[in-house]
């Protein structure tokens, strides 16, 4: 189909040179998008090598302002405003656009959603997401609120209006875990998944492996900033969750409810269970885990006991991992960031990146 | 471009159909091109799913005959035929085509070339790669002679001819290395890659951790199939080396000779040493490594001290890994299978379906 492609850029290559250009606009402007920002000026080079080019049009955040120019934002300007407390301070530009005006009527084609993760409605992005679909526009977020609880309804509508939903960032950042099962795994079947697929309890186990308590190595990822100030979300196993719930949904294809995932925390673990593992040639980690038995998929979040000869053991401090078993290949394990802004953002930059050879 | 692909899709969708239908001629029907054409019979779920049909209309070897129909091969009566002795007892098609007039005359689109590799002068490959590729025939490998010797020449021929060369099978099997570098990792900049590259001397190497000799660990290697009658290529660092020129060339995009690689294999590491290290929280690991500094490209392949908190320490056995060291997401590590038929065989289909995608 490639010739009809060339064919087309020969009839109409003007159209097709502006096409070039994809339009983005940002909706949410925190550490996800701040890190794209910072990438769509850093690594030019790289994209320039794919042929591709992106340009911000509009900006829009819950609580400092947006700007919109059809004709392109200066990222710069627009990083040092939002940084100074308001995109009002940006100079030029329409300002006082809200998420949804932006979405419905700014001349983006892609639209980046990483506002705040809502496990529970997924508002305000669930909404951002339906209405930039039915305006047959892309999106592309690391946002897991909506993917959790609507995933095959999203892709449905992306379907059904020609468009792309790229999700990317919502697994293990932008260590390309999706785009492995997707593409790299794509010719066999993936049967089960298992992962570390939180950085704060890996890091909590690891330190108590060194002998520091369950209390004094939660207190040191909160001051190195691994943990919030109210920790439940990571020790309980809800983040590994709404990942765990991702995974089944992108690479075995069910929906499931966060009700119908086993979960357990690591907040039961003591040093004598880390040091009998450890006499026992093991580890404990925090495993998310997706399982295809007879078609009955089951999944879970709890601590396992894992031998050191599993490369999953071997996953230290914040880093994540996840090992897929198939057909074919048998094992195949991917390690790598599971959080950070940059790293977030440039799982976003991934996603362009596929979006735009999907279109050339 | 997607959409000048849909208005010529209608407009030619009987020419589109059959051209959905990919003719593959086998060059070499060794262990790997029968891993294919299992996987060919197998995964037909898993193709039919990425919207691709392939079709295997010839298979030349050099000892056991050949085949030729237009109108594709029976794979299960095929393989039936080349195990019985000769490809002349399949029923029906054209008998006795070289490969050459195969790549040259039949009707195939893409050719599948797994004769066996040679390192010195990358022959009969070689003159099958540039036949093809000066054809406008797709090639796709899993051998690494002329990728190592002509890696750069084989690629300009291949856009001279607007064609691709695919090449995944040559490093780690079907553990899909070079499309993670590709595509996942297709944003960030790689300035150097570690690996585990062969799965012969890290079985050896796991094995001497459990107290066996090397002489012992070697023996039972041979026993396994892992290793040859002649281990050369695999103890003195060899085949690691051919996937280093090929990395360096993949992702570093500078061509190494074979003799701008320093290399030394496992055969100097005792027992103690193996003891030593174990004492020091470490590992002895064959490792294949390019690196790019202030633009100068520096490869190896020697024996490495490896802690126990590098993902590398914990690949045992046969298995094979590599670790990416990037600017944006830091290290991202890939393990699995580094050998084997079916794995082998799925590479090319990875490669087959990536070819397909690249085409819709």
């Amino acid at each position: 189909m490639l010739l009809f492609a060339k064919v087309g850029s020969n009839l109409l290559t003007g159209s097709l040179i502006e096409r070039m250009a994809h339009k983005l606009a940002l909706i949410g402007f925190g550490t996800v998008s701040q890190g794209l920002a910072k990438l769509l000026m850093e690594q030019t080079e790289s994209i320039k090598q794919q042929g591709a080019e992106f340009q911000v049009v509009a900006i829009a955040t819950n609580s400092r302002g947006s700007v919109f120019d059809p004709d392109g934002l200066d990222l710069k300007a627009a990083l040092k405003a939002v940084q100074s407390g308001s995109l009002d301070n940006y100079p030029g530009g329409e300002k006082g656009w809200d998420s949804l005006k932006i979405i419905n009527e700014s001349n983006a084609d892609i639209i980046i959603e990483n506002t705040l993760t809502n496990l529970d409605d997924g508002e305000p992005a669930l909404s951002h997401f339906k209405a930039a679909l039915q305006q047959g526009k892309h999106v592309i977020t690391a946002n897991k609120g909506p993917v959790v609880l609507a995933y095959s309804e999203l892709m449905n509508l992306a379907k059904a209006n020609n468009v792309n939903l790229l999700i990317e960032g919502t697994v293990m950042s932008g260590t390309p875990v999706l785009n492995l099962s997707h593409f790299g795994l794509g010719g066999c079947n993936i049967h089960e998944v298992q992962g570390i697929l939180n950085g704060t309890t890996n890091y909590i186990l690891t330190q108590m492996e060194t002998g520091m308590s369950y209390d004094d190595a939660l207190k040191q990822a909160q001051e190195l900033g691994f943990a919030e100030a109210d920790p439940t979300a990571d020790v309980e196993g809800w983040d590994a969750l709404a990942k765990v719930v991702i995974l089944a949904s992108v690479i075995m294809g069910v929906d499931l409810k966060v009700s119908d995932v086993d979960r357990e925390g690591i907040t039961n673990i003591s040093i004598d269970d880390v040091e009998k593992a450890k006499a026992d040639g093991k580890r404990w980690k925090l495993i998310g885990q997706v399982k295809k038995e007879n078609g009955v998929v089951k999944a879970s979040v709890k601590p396992m006991l894992i031998p050191l000869s599993d490369p999953l053991a071997a996953v230290g401090a914040a880093m994540n991992a996840i090992t897929f078993y198939t057909d074919v290949l048998k094992s195949v394990t991917i390690t790598g960031a599971g959080a950070g802004g940059p790293q977030t953002g440039f799982a976003v930059l991934s996603d362009l990146l596929e979006l735009h050879r999907s279109e050339s």
